[in-house]
């Protein structure tokens, strides 16, 4: 049974004129990169994969790569300001929004939608606005490559939710601690 | 104007039943990894990534990825047998073809009619034959994957030879050296 | 002439039961990792080379690596509840100091009495407490294993401030813009 | 009890006007590096550093890196030809010996007489001739600087075989398969 990708919920957004959603990029595949900015598997590849990833689909108006930042420990540390000065140290170009905080617990809104297990978290959605792709921890780029261009190439109409996606699993992220006060 | 890829020209095969030609791969995507053992920006980056292609496209039937040696240098040194011993130690599994020796010059058959510059090369051929990528050195995993993933998605009707490759020229590689006699 | 390194002036210590000198030091080697929690280098290169070089240099007492929180942009994003997150998530055991920020300007007063030119920046300083290597950037591990363990196993008396270090240098930190109001 | 390193048994030498021995290398620290041509872990990690190590060491006269081609398995491929041109293609500049082979077996001389497990190994001998390290497999480079600094600054005279390496154990080459008829 395909899942609809869940809208995003957020409080804030850099890189973009206006905020996104994900329901005016139906008929686009759209890279879902969720991250913190002090999770070290996000800061050594997950992000850096991310924006290489807009650097592709941003010539095309067929996908789009959208960074969020799923805070879930160290809220004291990791915000909107801090997030400002990271996004200009990293040189960060692709459209980056702050999942807002839940008004009881530690998980903000869209990670929890998504039932996400920590960061980096790789979501790709296809045109029809299906989740096709789900991924914690580290992401081949080879894969993730090939996944997002066969996306791209389906047309609209083609999409039963069908095949099954090659990326395997590994794991290299912040893992929400089981039993989280969510 | 469109470049139909030319047919291999090989003299033995390794990791396949039977040799393989373009011909019968039409309607496929195929990825040619033209390598030699002993260049280190192969060894290094450009056959382990073919190996990790290979491993994600056999799990389809839409996609081929071979590699070709075309050794235009060091000839009595990356002889068959070096050759063999290479696969076995890098545990290649991609089908791996050795380009046809030249009667008279160093490089072989099928490397002069792609009129590669050196190793490692990579040509991507769409599913109607026609080259749609030919790269010097090192290639973005994320990009190539990318490139296959969109190609393996077209039909075989819409293949007008049109969109431009996204992938950046980079170089890592051993050039024929200029004014060589091929 | 040899450039005895000038004492740190330093606002907060983490992981050590009290604040270090480099007085108190003497006749050990010391390795002075500058870095800053937002610095890309820093967070890719340097520190964990810092870490893994507190790693060896702890099984002697002959040798201590020190970090050092010198932040000269941002301020607002890397204060020090940021950087107890920050040594939280990358695991960071060694002994590190918040350079103390200058009264007036940005640049911190410890980074200023080193005339550091950014971040990441390693000192190594000898058992006389004599500067004998200062970098910026990116520092090759083999090289600066091979300079700490030769100063280790010089003697005290033996210094003459002499042999030059063989670290080449290359450059990939946060450097401080020329013309900065320190 | 200090183990004096057995006298290299070799049937010859490049990159230097003649052969080197350990005894003519008495009162230097020497870093041995065996290796295969064919051995992933080897052209991946092992020979690269071994080759920058002799960048740092050769500037002094306290220390020796050397190469040896100890093969083991696929005599046939690695043959001196061979790896001439690999020496050529990897821009090796250190000495190299090749291991002489054995009457008998698979395993050539030295490699027998210093029991090693496999490639890439690294052993490093102390100003008196004896081994203070032997190492299979992939080796910090952190460490490994850390280690040959130190004992280029013992004295002859201080070596009483003492101080435990601290280089942690890790593994990543071709081992000899247990029960191979040596």
């Amino acid at each position: 049974m395909a899942i609809t990708a869940p809208e995003l919920v957020t409080s804030r957004w850099f890189n973009t004129p206006e905020p996104l959603t994900l329901a005016s990029l139906r008929g686009k595949v759209v890279i879902l990169h969720a991250f913190q900015m002090l999770c070290p598997g996000c800061v050594a590849h997950g992000t850096p994969q991310a924006q290489k990833l807009h650097k592709l689909t941003q010539r095309t108006d067929q996908a789009v790569t959208i960074g969020l930042h799923t805070v879930f420990e160290h809220h004291e540390a990791m915000t909107e300001v801090a997030l400002k000065a990271f996004i200009h140290e990293y040189r960060l170009t692709m459209p980056i929004a702050v999942d807002q905080p839940a008004e009881n617990g530690r998980i903000p809104r869209t990670m929890r939608l998504y039932e996400m297990n920590g960061t980096p978290t790789t979501i790709v959605i296809d045109r029809n606005g299906v989740v096709r792709e789900h991924l914690f921890g580290q992401v081949d780029d080879l894969a993730l490559g090939y996944l997002v261009g066969s996306l791209m190439a389906e047309r609209v109409e083609d999409l039963s939710g069908g095949t099954e996606s090659d990326i395997d699993r590994a794991e290299s992220g912040c893992r929400v601690p089981t039993g989280t006060a969510s």
